[in-house]
């Protein structure tokens, strides 16, 4: 398996790439694999493998993967379920990088036996195999993208930390244009499908090695393996967070589950335990992985007392409900920050947390407030509102956030809700790494979920 | 109070309006709402009212409300609060039909004297007053528009059916904002504030009354009068859906209300119990708020078996898992739609709900989908994944969805998750009447919220 798992890294990040059905007919997932590598402007050798055709694109087409003159790092393989074992064979006598396996048509209809002869070559081989019944690898650094939907239609994130592994393509795909949606960068991006011969504790172990990756995101239906996925989930999870999102919980899900990708999905029950020993975040749904997500790059605290600030009273009530109900607790600002704090409230304010700076509050309020809160030794985390609708509310705001948000001492959520004026400013908040969430349950959500890392880290000695 | 109400029809369709504190100093209160009648061009008479002032962008300018010679349907008031009581008692000796004070510094700051002179010049006049401390009214229909926050910063919804009473003025105009954003329309907006003279219990009877309004939303943090909130309810949930948000239900939440609006948040179970007893749905945020009141207008149903459609194995998945939590039931379909499905699958497609219509699945399969479960009388409601992303998906989707949710027997919630480009097209399918999702829990959570709404209205006999 490590020989695998070093024949993967090259796989992900290869300098010769070959597409096995590549077609030149628009909207075939070969056409549309192809044109990826083209329009990005892959900077190594790009083989298009179709016995039907000689060329493609201006580029040479070979019959088969044995043809092709020079070394290939990785094979993306594009063709109907009965002819892929032989391309897999193929591959492995030409002693390819690796094999990602993009057709459906296997384990989830009950054909076992072209999956079967599949891993058998694979191990053999020592060959890394993702999928099948996948979308591959997205991987922004070495521009390797297998993600056979356009580009115009589900974007693309820019580099950088997250690595998303996904038994499901949808799943993860949607998750992938969300996140590229608002300015969040990607490291790698796994989709496994049927997990044939490498599945997710596998990957687990080869983002821990991953130099890019910083964050692991894993949607699960069912693992292979429970118990070694449990083992890889507590030996990563200490080097770097793992956020974890289970489908198929009731039985209707496990038997969808079932037919998708041919795993069992298992009991919910025994994936919570799990994730509880490993001390893995597990989200509840699609928007709380992303959610989550965004907050893990803030700086790490093992307190849990929020300060809250806002404009807009209402929200600050419904920050302080989420802040109890998600058992954080609304801290006490020390006697000085409060004095400090009368100074910039009009003369009819209440300082008090939340802090309600009422709708006539500026900029300047906001970042007289965040300084004293953020020196406060009673507050460990800020959870900071912002109405971006009040007129005196300007666009010095985004540099005031940032700021803080780049504080490196205390984790900061903010919150803005509104239409296209308040969506726009939310893109540029998040793309200067500022976490921002449009409901403040959303927001304290993720920002007790972190706190829950911090504090497992602390109990590490890891800071 | 029958009288006071009566007013407030004219005060909130009003044909003549004075601002108190009119100014032509940008970004003041009185400057914006004076601003936000000239770009509506309101199609009564707008008189500025400011002692300082004889001329206000081409309008003659009055030094109070009793100098104007006509009469006055509504009176906004935006100058201190110390002034307030005194241009009330002047609105009542002009017989104006009714007061909107957006100014704040009364309750919420322990001024309970002045706002007990307003409500007793109110009460011996049987004249309406909304607020204080709110942001007042807006009526698309009458173009009555007290927000004061500038329409570029916060969209202003289209006509519609919906009503929003709101005791906090930010949390209301930052979901209707969001409700622009998607397309949806508004019949009334009210932020009530202190809620010193009406309280909610007064606008929900007012409201039931209202010929453009048929679902309510109510956002708030304590009632003055708990029983008659129960009673109001009781009465108007009947006729129409009131969708409840309740802020302040923890010990922090409810300090925080205190000082907002000055009202006691009481206890959060009793307020849960009197939704539960009334029948209202109650939503647990503000994002919810907002999923659950977009499906309102889909036609009712009285069973809970819900048809699931993907062409995203995963999504129907965690679709599934939503439909069980929620304690819904996944429908069973008919051998006839069974052996009517089995044509539109691919050869290694499963029959099976949720449908798995898989990625190659083009706007024809959904259509044929989509009608054979409206036909099959075993299924209730439909929850629809369509990824955008994949390549056979294109625009026609937005005219089968459209179709489909315009078919008057059954509800249909939509789902799609992505970035720029599918949020683009769920604006164009929320602007069509399609209930569009970004998440399957949101989607399940909104259909089990009007089931349950639907059931109850069975239960009544009403359609």
């Amino acid at each position: 398996m490590k020989k695998m798992l070093q024949r993967l890294k090259l796989a992900a990040n290869p300098r010769s790439v070959a597409i096995v059905g590549a077609s030149p007919t628009q909207n075939k997932i070969g056409n549309v694999v192809l044109r990826n590598f083209l329009d990005a402007k892959f900077p190594g050798k790009v083989y298009p493998v179709n016995p039907k055709h000689t060329e493609m694109y201006g580029l040479k087409c070979y019959a088969k993967v044995s043809d092709i003159p020079g070394s290939v790092d990785c094979v993306i393989i594009a063709t109907p379920a009965e002819t892929v074992p032989g391309v897999v064979e193929d591959c492995a006598a030409k002693k390819a990088g690796g094999v990602l396996i993009l057709s459906g048509g296997f384990e989830e209809v009950g054909r076992t036996d072209l999956a079967q002869r599949i891993k058998e070559i694979a191990d053999a081989n020592g060959m890394p195999v993702v999928g099948p019944n996948c979308l591959g690898i997205y991987n922004p650094y070495s521009k390797l993208d297998s993600v056979f939907l356009p580009t115009y239609k589900l974007e693309r994130p820019k580099p950088g930390n997250i690595a998303f592994i996904t038994q499901s393509g949808a799943v993860g795909s949607t998750v992938m244009d969300l996140a590229a949606f608002y300015g969040l960068g990607f490291s790698k991006f796994i989709s496994y499908g049927n997990s044939t011969v490498l599945d997710e504790s596998d990957y687990l172990e080869f983002l821990m090695q991953d130099k890019e990756t910083e964050i692991i995101i894993l949607y699960l239906e069912g693992a292979k393996d429970g118990r070694r996925l449990l083992e890889a989930m507590k030996k990563v999870n200490r080097v770097k967070p793992i956020i974890a999102l289970k489908a198929g919980r009731g039985m209707g899900g496990q038997a969808a589950a079932r037919s998708h990708t041919g795993n069992i999905a298992g009991s919910y029950l025994a994936y919570q335990a799990a994730f509880k020993q490993a001390k893995v975040t597990e989200a509840e749904g699609i928007s709380e992985v992303f959610d989550i997500v965004k907050i893990f790059d803030q700086p790490k605290t093992a307190g849990n007392r929020v300060g809250v600030i806002t404009n807009g009273g209402g929200m600050g009530v419904l920050t302080a409900d989420a802040i109890e109900s998600e058992g954080l607790a609304l801290a006490q600002f020390s006697k000085e920050t409060e004095a400090e704090l009368k100074k910039i409230l009009p003369a009819y304010g209440n300082v008090a947390n939340p802090l309600d700076l009422v709708a006539d509050a500026g900029v300047e309020a906001y970042e007289k407030a965040l300084n004293l809160l953020l020196k406060d030794p009673g507050v460990d985390a800020l959870v900071v509102v912002v109405l971006l609708q009040t007129p005196p509310i300007d666009e010095r705001i985004i540099h005031v956030l940032a700021a803080a948000a780049g504080n490196g001492k205390k984790p900061i959520a903010t919150i803005s809700v509104g239409g296209t004026y308040t969506e726009s400013y939310r893109k540029v908040l998040e793309s200067k790494g500022v976490p921002s969430y449009n409901s403040p349950r959303a927001a304290v959500k993720a920002m007790e979920r972190f706190i829950t890392y911090s504090k497992y880290c602390a109990e590490l000695g890891k800071k």
